[in-house]
């Protein structure tokens, strides 16, 4: 079940490193893709970055409506992170159906989010054309997020006790990638 | 053993999203920080970005000297990154011997590594005053890559063969790292 998860600790959702989707809708138009290189920015204001190739059809989504969500998907969705990010929209737009995409909403926030997912940080954009212009870099004040209680609880990530299904997602190139792994604690 | 790697594919020693360790040097002078927030931004040229916060020695060391180096360093090395992250050379100069920290130098860049780590790859800053300052965002074009072949080798991380201590780490926080897990391919 998806917990509500305070602005000051969201980017702890990403802080590993995890391979993200990135969903928006402008005009009636949704879609999703896959973000192999996201991060985060800052604590307060939480803030994140993604690189949104110019060709990526929903760079323009982004762009147009000024939001888009990130979210963290899980190693059982691995073919669906393949798949988004194999295709565009501009190419099919059955995208989102033919990869066995389903999308919800968050009540308060017109931005789409991709069912099954470990967590949600939706964003605001911080306009900055030099950097999305020259080097295709986004930046995003988190406005909400969500984690699901199965894999993250108390503000910590439960990957030593879930299933391999409910690891998250680290892409490396050619379909490669490695889940979350063991954990260790430095005292 | 250290083994060059293509610039093209530099950025793929960090694209499952590792913690890295960041070190500069001017005037003599040599520090190492751990970076949590380190990202992939481009293949040709290889870019990165990190986030180097304003109180960090090392920024300085970055900024004045316009060099710097990512290294990706193995769980083996856990408790060292947690040293040198959990202090600044502003409060102890003998920080990076307090640390344990060993550094060395490959031949033609000037830029200290730190011993041990999987992989390292040398950047030029590419200054962007506004991102530095507004963001503590700084952008690097990767100008040598270097990898350890007992984890990474033909282009691949080696992560389902070796042992845990020479998986790569993923920092949440609060002491509390993550391995690299098990590989996942989809064809």
């Amino acid at each position: 079940m998806l917990q509500a998860i305070e602005l000051s600790q969201s980017t702890r959702l990403i802080n590993h490193g995890p391979t993200v989707l990135l969903s928006a809708k402008h005009g009636g138009v949704e879609n999703v893709m896959a973000v192999g290189w996201s991060c985060a920015l800052d604590y307060a204001p939480a803030r994140i970055t993604a690189v949104l190739d110019k060709g990526a059809f929903t760079r323009g989504l982004v762009e147009a409506s000024g939001w888009f969500a990130l979210q963290v998907p899980l190693a059982g969705q691995a073919a669906t992170v393949m798949a988004v990010g194999s295709q565009s929209r501009n190419d099919n737009p059955a995208k989102l159906a033919d990869c066995g995409v389903g999308l919800f909403y968050q009540e308060g926030f017109d931005v789409p989010l991709v069912q099954g997912c470990a967590a949600y940080l939706v964003c605001r954009l911080l306009p900055e054309p030099h950097n999305q212009q020259n080097y295709d870099l986004f930046i995003g004040e988190v406005a909400a997020a969500w984690a699901d209680d199965r894999v993250y609880a108390g503000g910590r990530w439960l990957f030593d006790s879930v299933p391999d299904d409910l690891k998250t997602l680290h892409y490396v190139g050619n379909g490669q990638f490695f889940r979350t792994g063991k954990g260790l604690k430095v005292e």
